[in-house]
């Protein structure tokens, strides 16, 4: 048995603590791990592609085998492209699981051979979101100790232009 | 990096088609599979821990790298003396997730150095259960597409001594 | 197109308002509504069959085209037995959705040519249930407003022996 | 009792083999349904009012006792213009079923005469959505087996102006 | 032990009688609600903060110990600036908790000394919602029972300039 | 306005950190917190009434205005006799949701005088409950860090007779 890819996509809008710890936890169970951003978001991002994916790969650069990349089309594709068999999503609640749910059986559908696993979010990172430090941080709130240092800082020259 | 070994609990009273998907599609991501029969079930089960360990094995029989075994005790310990690095879960529903969820934030607590992985059900055997073949059968019904032979000719003898 | 025959199956451990509104609400988009007792109900009942049956009978008494029996068995088969089309269902909340979607599931994979439709519980019945009243019954409560005065009398005397 | 008309209401941008399913299903129940396009829809749609109605009329062309019409203003006095004393709706996950009960809740409130009742998305239709098909069909994937073919091509020139 | 402030923050836009049945009730608990209206609401509101405020303000006039304001920025510090120990929130129906679960550990991971507490909607009032009751107005129907008149009068001239 | 008594009701078999955390938030914001051990759990608790309520006093014994009592018969009719205007109760996952809410609308039809409030688990506990610190002890591990050292103690005793 060869080694094993997962793509970790998402829209990092952008990446959090929360992120980074199932990355990093995934990174103990797969040989390598490709944070794959998403070009296209559903709605309009805060930050660029280009921003978003600069900020995903200083988090991630002084983690083991994971490799952060962006990527436009269906995710499937994508990962087909870079040979991964798996795909991983973190899981925080309900609603989460219910879109979750779906959005696997719609890929399983699509590329049957591609697995998804779900990990659930680790305790103290439950309630931390890309969208929630984004409104902490539109409101003149503090998001420190929810996502690394050089997202904290460039929400702050998104909103306050400092 | 070693090879990933993957424990697969539950008390599979009895295995049904659904277990046996989530088994076989984990067996494509790690590199062993551990089928483990819990000795305790929290409610008293239909099928003894012989029993059901020996329908888990007949139907594992012709899946490669996978191994079917009872356990007592702490699943942590378990997956520990296997030296499994993985908790394997399928997931039917939100009620499951709900506890599910619960339970695998107990285990990280128990064991921080193992993940508790999630596999969505697959389409087809989102509503197949131990409990609704279980009732089937009771009920005089025929739950064949639903579990394997060996586990429809148990049941049937349980309920009809037949 | 012939006429519509529904089943609305339960174990009416005794029948409750909630029960008697499904009742009455299917009754006006059926043609005839088959209230149906199920001998076996997972766990033990407080009330036996013909005590469960004898309430929703006088309970129904004075519905149009309401007919109440019992039966055992497989829902399905009964269904069939009696020329239903239709399975009736009532949904209160979440918990009940993700049970009742399961088993809808099932009975369409035993008898696909029988249809299950869940109505919601009308506002005013959404936290009534046949546990409840037997609880506050059991604690010397009063539950008039939730279930028939020949219920409330049979609770009272199967509790406190008046 | 006369006969029974259902209208199945929706935004239908566009229909999907999800929709169909349900519209067959309730077809099979009730004497007419009533599919009925919603001029609003909340968010501006990808297909106009003309074009939704028309996909919708096209796909349940072969469908016996099923009209297809658009309606604006409250859904309830679209009923009961068209003397319909029932509302269908395909009740796919929990995150459905919570807008669906308080839309019925309101409905009843608004027009105590008509029932809603919930039909459970067939197997192998769990995941489709309009939403999801747009998705796909936005990001170059190709939503065969999701939608009939005359939507497929009219995602196709919406998106890629093929 | 001193009085108890607590604060009812939301986007009130526009109140409703679900709102105000959370707000009384609370302030029988609580020795002074302060309703506060915020300026932010994640979308674009249909009506301006001051509109939103007096209609608030107007709604509540009866009411003893309630205050109503608006507030921007953070609600904790909104919270703190007043001396309100508690946030008080409805709740609804599961969808909401999810969320509200997620806001209530954010914010006291901001102000640990704050207590979020949540009371259950009121029966009759659990599909009443702010959207609800603008999609019915929008559409020509009638929020009677569902909001104080102002609120309605205020509706019928945003949507028909009447 | 007088002093504000709030009654926090459970089985309390055994009580966990979780619990004495929702009780001793409840009493920064309450005038007196009543820890109402229930002598009816529903199910067969593992721990009797007296011994429910000796570990429940142990463990409050340091906590400021809480009382700790027990109770038989309807809650509201305790909570009434001890001039509480308020149910307090702890929230921790969705499940728990749907169960309390109909608890409440029940309790409020009962008693419509009492309040019920919701606090919702503090992150670290949201996971603890008594059915698990059970489990985990009878399977010889170790739930420290969940229940106090009473408690801890006497699981120890029960399950392993030290």
């Amino acid at each position: 048995m060869g080694s094993r890819i997962a793509v970790y996509p998402g829209s990092f809008d952008p990446i959090t603590f929360g992120h980074l710890d199932i990355a990093r936890r995934a990174a103990g169970i797969f040989e390598k791990i490709i944070v794959a951003v998403a070009e296209q978001t559903g709605k309009t991002p805060l930050f660029s592609l280009p921003e978003r994916t600069r900020l995903a790969a200083l988090a991630c650069s002084d983690l083991r085998n994971i490799e952060v990349t962006c990527f436009s089309g269906l995710l499937v594709d994508f990962a087909r492209s870079v040979y991964a068999q798996v795909i991983i999503r973190g899981l925080r609640a309900v609603s989460d699981f219910e879109f979750e749910f779906a959005l696997s059986l719609m890929n399983s559908r699509l590329a049957p051979e591609i697995e998804t696993v779900f990990l659930p979010t680790s305790e103290g990172h439950s309630f931390v979101s890309s969208s929630m430090i984004k409104e902490i941080s539109r409101l003149g709130g503090n998001a420190q100790g929810m996502a690394p240092e050089c997202v904290l800082a460039a929400l702050m020259e998104k909103f306050h232009n400092k």
